[in-house]
């Protein structure tokens, strides 16, 4: 995968669809090149539904839609990938029912993880969390800068950073080595969604061309 | 499939890891055809442990293992198959994802619900709920014997029977052309979950006997 594939990349929140389907096309427009869907509460039947939606609309933005955990739900929506945390399906046994054609991610809190999530077929791995967040609780404790390097010099695939990442973060994080920003509340919570993504996607994008990563 | 293939179905409650597998084990033990697991609560991981524990379990008894909803943990443990309710995957889709060989059950409350899930794909359907019941919350009106014969009488795939099914009901339900009948509370709730199978089990061949489906 380009260094450069995910971008700004918008992790929606659990919202009701039709506000979900906005905020992602506000964070498309704004130059979101990832829109993930994550599935707790809503149906199945349903939430491939809003997938096959949102599909449509990362596709004709020339963005990836990436479904979290559920691979079954990204298989029927047509969504480039899937998302797996560590409680969810082992990489080789996603890759193993998905096949080649499908992006899988893997969460991933050290550089061991992210080796061995590589070894089993990640095509890129996301730090998380960078930094403290209160949009999950769930999580480890903050890697900081330093942890951020130490994955993304272990793997020589794309590294996405996530939890907490703020405008101002994003060039050192680049300079770890990180290639593509998740973000929840910074684009869902913004006054203006479109307006917050195009800032984060020009600050990645200036990122990524001071190290060489991006034209 | 053969119409007594299903048999005695049992819906694993959702209780700890360990006392599903006991139970399921002593269903089995008892005479159980079928285990259907769901996975509300338990993270994807820890389920497609849980059904390749219960697969396993399966496979010594002959017998098969349903995974409710969730396509990717059935494939991922190599289920026998995947029950879809009317919120789940729809079985067309399911069945161009999962191929042929895997069994698709789907749940009806109408013979016309019933008739298109089998048009779709599905190899058994089962008439949800027959009675009423305190298991399930989230259901239409019971159906009846009346209702289940509509529909077993509108499709030629084995219908299975659920919802607040005891012993005393098994031959009327045959007769009105159930082949299966699953349970919960029936054997997860009876003192002796082994031989409260093993009843059920030999009422339903005895009546599928008499109406010349078993031997």
């Amino acid at each position: 995968m380009e260094p450069d594939r995910l971008g700004v990349y918008f992790v929606l929140p659990d919202i009701e669809v039709s506000e979900q389907i906005a905020l992602a096309l506000s964070a498309l427009k704004g130059g979101a090149r990832t829109i993930q869907l994550r599935t707790k509460g809503a149906s199945t039947r349903t939430t491939v539904e809003t997938a096959t939606r949102l599909k449509t609309l990362c596709a004709q933005h020339e963005a990836v839609l990436i479904i979290n955990d559920r691979l079954d739900i990204a298989l029927a929506s047509g969504a480039d990938g899937v998302h797996l945390g560590q409680d969810d399906l082992p990489v080789d046994m996603a890759r193993r029912l998905a096949g080649e054609d499908i992006i899988i991610g893997a969460s991933v809190s050290s550089p061991a993880q992210a080796s061995e999530a590589v070894r089993l077929g990640s095509d890129y791995v996301a730090v998380s969390p960078v930094f403290d967040t209160p949009t999950k609780s769930d999580t480890g404790p903050a890697l900081g800068l330093d942890g951020t390097r130490a994955i993304c010099e272990s793997v020589s695939v794309p590294v996405v950073g996530i939890g907490g990442i703020k405008n101002k973060h994003v060039r050192s994080l680049v300079q770890a080595g990180i290639t593509s920003i998740a973000v929840v509340s910074e684009i869902a919570s913004a006054n203006d969604p479109e307006t917050a993504t195009a800032t984060l996607a020009k600050e990645l994008r200036l990122s990524l061309v001071q190290i060489g990563l991006s034209n």
